[in-house]
């Protein structure tokens, strides 16, 4: 039988895996102390739950079948429809606002390719109940304190507000939702597309003539800031894009109150495919030239109307989503990321069979005292021992011979230095500890 | 559309996610200062990975399907058979002994019941490449101070050896494999079942006389010692059997000097239901008699054939995986889970939209102290802001009107003293830290 993963899945060695723990901690703190609470919920799902929330392309990637109770089923595709789903669940045990976070594999029957992969994890903070700015903020401010907390420098959060797309199409005289939504997909692809396949793809999607989709390409390309826009929307007298301007302010006004401004900046051109949106949206790239093609590794927005479609309570939600592979690929590229955490520190060698008992002891003891302690389990010369020893990363080896377990001592060496000392058995954690965590 | 969950499936909301969260971060803990490092490995497998190895109702529960590139894959059932995987796969980037650790959700497609659900997490430790009973009493040490470190302090766990199961069933000559995996298999009912029923079963499935079959479940039900059988084996001259004895009677002795025997007891009827087990094998229950109708919370064994399927080296290797579901309903039954570990201490009000921006810029310094806070997004009037902050579980809410922002300051009140102080803001952080963790 031939031992291999399903392509576009991967299996995370200790060497990989102990530091992107490591850094779903850190985003575990982080979301917990802005009081955001942990939820769970199943890899599996009704197929209806699911379908209809990602658009079409969506539908087709979700992995479905048949269960063995002939229910349609389907792993889930992201993190945001269950909740939607839960918080209509369990409406009655909820307080509202509900700030929940999780950090969970998502799973899509996308085309692998470089940075894509079918089997990947997200980490969500949402705010469900609550429609204001400081709602949409807190999300933003969570996610940016993220970054900063695994060290990211360099990075821009680009905001946007889907009324602000459909009020800068209707300034361009796209009047009509489905040109509206067909202009939006392709303005999506002005950081992939040159311009001029930008605007003809607007002419075979939107239908609309080759210069009046030149003239929207040019009002997203601009640049503009917000203050532009809302003299257009003021003048245009423009009320639900006038509103959305609004909201913008408020979020960047509040951001910058936080103390983190710097990474955010207004963008018109940002769309989000998402079918769900119905307020603010995000993304976020790095900016370091390392790394900078890598695509968005935090997004989101506001999405007012999900919940509502699995209970009769309509609640408005914002949320954000991070992408731990893809940041987790950056930080890695940009040196931010620690390849001995897989590492134990102390490695015990066994001499004599007769002695395996005495070392468990004495191992036993640094590990209640929290060190990470390995036990040499194969046996053999001790040469062989100190081998394997080197190989685990350990810094220390403890050796205890016969001689020295009559007289209560252990042999500690450090494998770095190629010093050793023998030491009292009931001074071992101390001297680990001196050692090891140097005052 | 309605919002359900698939049956024997479950959302985990806050006030339960939080403390299973603890335990899954202090099992970590413990497997790691043992030296076992995280893997982990895709959700969905290869189908033909998993059938085969788990005997025919295990492959009968898998979740399988075809895939949208008409692979037969199939959602993990256990986390050793992917571990066998990957060290066949990887073998060449492994050293061995490889001591990983995996906690991990599973499915299958059982027929739900209390405490059995068709996605439950494992929290898996194995040692790959040594067949030593060093290495088995490794597993043991972390498995039982798993226990030790929730604060468990009653539980057996039970120790027995493939090979002195079909040593006993040779004693009361039962020579043919068929029967004696029949046999084994009704034995491992004998606390389910009365005797009476497993004689029965044993006379139905292996064939056996009446009186025969009513020997071996005298043999396995007595409860003898160790030392009974090392006799029975000496005078059979059962080499394979003196072997396993051996074996056993060296972990539990190494167990014994790691300071924790009083956890283990050899038990011949411990038979463990997956085909791949090679060696020995054990289960945990929980004694205290509120609980002790739960089943095993801890099982595993060795398993020296498994990862040679998957490769062309015979690697032999020894878990244990810790059920946390039963386990956590286990301890919160005991009254050993904190059902409030999902609240925020720290609730800030906004009395004012204006203000919004200098409450988050306070709530910011708390937390980068640490501290979790929330921040109020639906504003209104400070009375229900305070409801909201007693229904979050908040300690401390945070108040700061126009006067409070003129002078530096903000009141901090003591929801559950009903106190109020006013604190310079720059104190903020110090007045929090000495309330909440007072010295």
């Amino acid at each position: 039988m031939q031992a291999q993963t399903l392509k576009g899945f991967r299996d995370f060695l200790p060497t990989d895996m102990a530091p992107r723990q490591a850094m779903v901690r850190r985003i575990e703190v982080v979301f917990e102390t802005h009081g955001f609470s942990p939820l769970q919920t199943p890899a599996l799902e009704y197929l209806e739950t699911l379908t209809g929330k990602y658009g079409d392309e969506g539908d087709k990637l979700l992995y479905r079948f048949t269960d063995h109770g002939d229910r349609q089923v389907a792993l889930r595709y992201d993190l945001t429809v269950p909740l939607a789903r839960v918080v209509a669940q369990h409406r009655a045990q909820l307080q509202l606002p509900f700030r929940r976070y999780q950090i969970a594999p998502v799973w899509r029957a996308d085309k692998p390719q470089r940075g894509r992969y079918r089997e990947f994890v997200q980490c969500d903070a949402d705010i469900c109940g609550a429609d204001s700015a400081l709602a949409d903020a807190e999300v933003l401010v969570a996610g940016l304190s993220v970054l900063r907390s695994l060290g990211v420098e360099q990075a821009q959060m680009h905001l946007n507000h889907r009324d602000i797309l459909f009020g800068i199409l209707r300034l361009c005289n796209v009047p009509h939702h489905p040109a509206q939504i067909a202009c939006i997909r392709a303005i999506d692809k002005l950081d992939k597309l040159t311009p001029a396949a930008v605007v003809e793809e607007i002419v075979q999607q939107a239908d609309l003539p080759a210069d009046q989709a030149q003239a929207v390409v040019a009002a997203f390309a601009a640049g503009w800031p917000l203050s532009h826009w809302q003299q257009q929307a003021l003048d245009a007298a423009d009320l639900p894009m006038q509103a959305a301007i609004e909201r913008v302010a408020a979020v960047i006004n509040l951001v910058t109150a936080a103390g983190l401004d710097r990474w955010l900046a207004f963008d018109c051109s940002i769309a989000r495919g998402l079918d769900y949106y119905t307020g603010i949206i995000y993304e976020t790239r790095l900016t370091d030239p390392k790394v900078a093609s890598m695509g968005a590794v935090m997004s989101g927005g506001r999405y007012d109307g999900l919940i509502g479609l699995f209970g009769k309570e309509k609640i408005p939600a914002v949320g954000i989503s991070v992408g731990l592979d893809r940041l987790f690929a950056a930080l890695y590229e940009l040196g931010l990321v620690r390849t001995d955490s897989a590492q134990v520190p102390i490695y015990a060698t066994v001499l004599q069979p007769e002695l395996a008992g005495a070392v468990l002891i004495l191992v036993q003891g640094l590990r209640d005292h929290g060190w990470r302690a390995e036990i040499d389990t194969l046996g053999g010369k001790v040469g062989k021992q100190f081998e394997r020893a080197a190989k685990r990363g350990a810094r220390l080896a403890l050796v205890l011979g016969p001689d020295e377990q009559a007289a209560g001592t252990v042999v500690v060496k450090d494998l770095r230095q190629s010093t050793q000392q023998s030491v009292a058995q009931t001074q071992l954690a101390a001297v680990v500890a001196a050692i090891l965590r140097p005052q």
